[in-house]
């Protein structure tokens, strides 16, 4: 079987051919530039590619309403020439193969269900440190959608009491995002997150953060496993600062050996490592594919 | 269509008759005392009823995982004699009929989904402010549980610049529950909340911390309506501060009409009235008769 996938980020495209086992066989890259020229290479790509599916994780806001008259849109984004862009109607136009469409963070965490950390279980939670802060949600066996998609990386949380940084989101200043992401941890220190050595106070004050807002998002959904991804987290002593801050702020409330005992198989780094986007959207394509036949 | 309904609350039980349309047919109600001489009420109420199924929501928390040796059982309540009482296999033993079992909350959002505010549709998010702070979810045409089931009333909220009071919940002090649950109102002003004024400084503090909470969950699931219950919900003053609230945490970042322009119908008392609970319960009683079926 053969699936294309397309992870689409704001940086970056990836695009590759996987099949129904995960294994991605041949993949490319390259810079994300205005849509049209972008597209055209994504088409290039596949068009000798036989691929039975695509499946497609992108950077958003997307339209994720099948119902919606914008559906496979981009919605609202400062990216030059993307807001508005029929992303998934260029593509329908180019192949006649089923299409899986969802965010790059519902993605990850569907693949990180399918293959990955969280394989075998019906619910998790992918978040993702980068540039910004984006959040997948997997629940129930689903991917959760709702007005619009997760884009928890705006909830509010407490500011550090050592923390004089005002944040960068444009809407909030202090969300999670404007905190945490990466372009915080660089504003806040005044050198990129790559730079600063591992014992450096960034680091407590960026679990911190990112334990708040974890504490809340398990107490609000119990997802059954938690997986952290991004840039920001191939800072890997950040994992055990972060577990620490969660049960801090849980404080034993929800009474589970996952969380009380087993916190370091809980919350984890992604199963499928840097290929968890791409293997999301392969995930996606695959899915398409089995509601079609 | 004969269906029973117990709405299992931590002060008082009722339990009813219902069909398929969600009309209540009869009912009684008693206080919550330990669980024998409660669940023998309960079960003397349905004995001659002639039920074809029964759902029960009840407070928490408890284990809703069906894999689980526990399953059914209320888990680690103060309540005296709840905690670990096998509420769901007590009734199972008295009455040979499918049972709908989960939390009061997703019980209520999932009546709300069926019959009220969020009647027709795939998600909406039920809060309770009560003796505590409750949270069902319904997303993606499914109630969702995890690990164990929503506890939101939990999330950490920021605090109020001009609030001293520390917050009563036991594991948080000063989270969501600790701060705007009835007890918090009654502790930090010095009297009930049904005896403030509707223009006190009470209510628009009390709406600053539940248009946080509200502003991050709609971040973080996008629900297509947020529905508002419990006792100090009967505060009719406070709807407008909370969308109020909701919009200034949220600053237009989320880009729909069902926020920016239709938030009056977006953030709404519950469609069932009191009715929300009971009607939850009867509707995971249909549910689980449909699937027995
Ligand atoms: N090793 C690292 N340590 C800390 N921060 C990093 C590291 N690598 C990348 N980052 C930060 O992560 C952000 C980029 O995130 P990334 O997930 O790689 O891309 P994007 O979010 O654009 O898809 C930048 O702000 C960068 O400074
Ligand atoms: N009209 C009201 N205004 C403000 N608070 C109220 C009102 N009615 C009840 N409450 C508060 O709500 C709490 C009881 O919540 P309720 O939803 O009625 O019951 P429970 O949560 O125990 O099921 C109490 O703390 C009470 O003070
Ligand atoms: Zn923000
Ligand atoms: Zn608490």
């Amino acid at each position: 079987m053969r699936i294309g996938a397309i992870e689409a980020g704001g940086t970056k495209f990836v695009c590759g051919v996987g099949d129904e086992h995960g294994n991605i066989v041949d993949r490319v890259s390259f810079p994300t530039e205005r849509p049209e020229p972008t597209l055209e290479r994504v088409i290039d790509y596949f068009r000798d590619k036989k691929v039975e599916a695509i499946g497609i994780g992108t950077f958003g806001p997307i339209d994720i309403d099948p119902s919606s008259p914008t559906y496979g849109h981009v919605t609202t984004t400062p990216k030059p020439g993307w807001s508005g862009f029929d992303f998934l109607g260029t593509m329908k136009r180019a192949f006649d193969v089923p299409f899986g469409w969802d965010t790059d963070v519902n993605a990850a965490a569907y693949g990180e269900a399918v293959w990955g950390a969280a394989k075998g279980l019906d619910s998790c939670v992918y978040y993702t440190f980068g540039t910004g802060v984006g959040v997948g949600i997997f629940a129930e066996g689903r991917l959760v959608h709702g007005l619009l998609h997760p884009e928890g990386g705006h909830v509010l949380t407490r500011r550090h009491p050592d923390d004089t940084y005002e944040g960068f989101c444009p809407y909030h200043g202090d969300c999670l995002e404007g905190m945490a992401a990466g372009p915080a941890i660089e504003r806040r220190w005044g050198v990129k997150g790559s730079e600063l050595p591992p014992d450096h106070p960034a680091w407590p004050m960026e679990a911190f953060y990112i334990g708040q807002a974890l504490a809340s998002t398990i107490v609000l959904l119990s997802p059954k496993k938690v997986i952290l991804g991004g840039g920001v987290m191939h800072q890997k002593q950040l994992f055990p600062m972060i577990r620490e801050e969660v049960k801090r702020n849980l404080n034993g409330y929800v009474a589970h050996d996952a969380i009380l005992k087993g916190i370091d198989d809980y919350i984890v780094p992604p199963g499928l490592g840097d290929n968890a986007g791409l293997c999301g959207a392969l995930a996606l394509g695959l899915a398409a594919l089995r509601v079609q036949s």
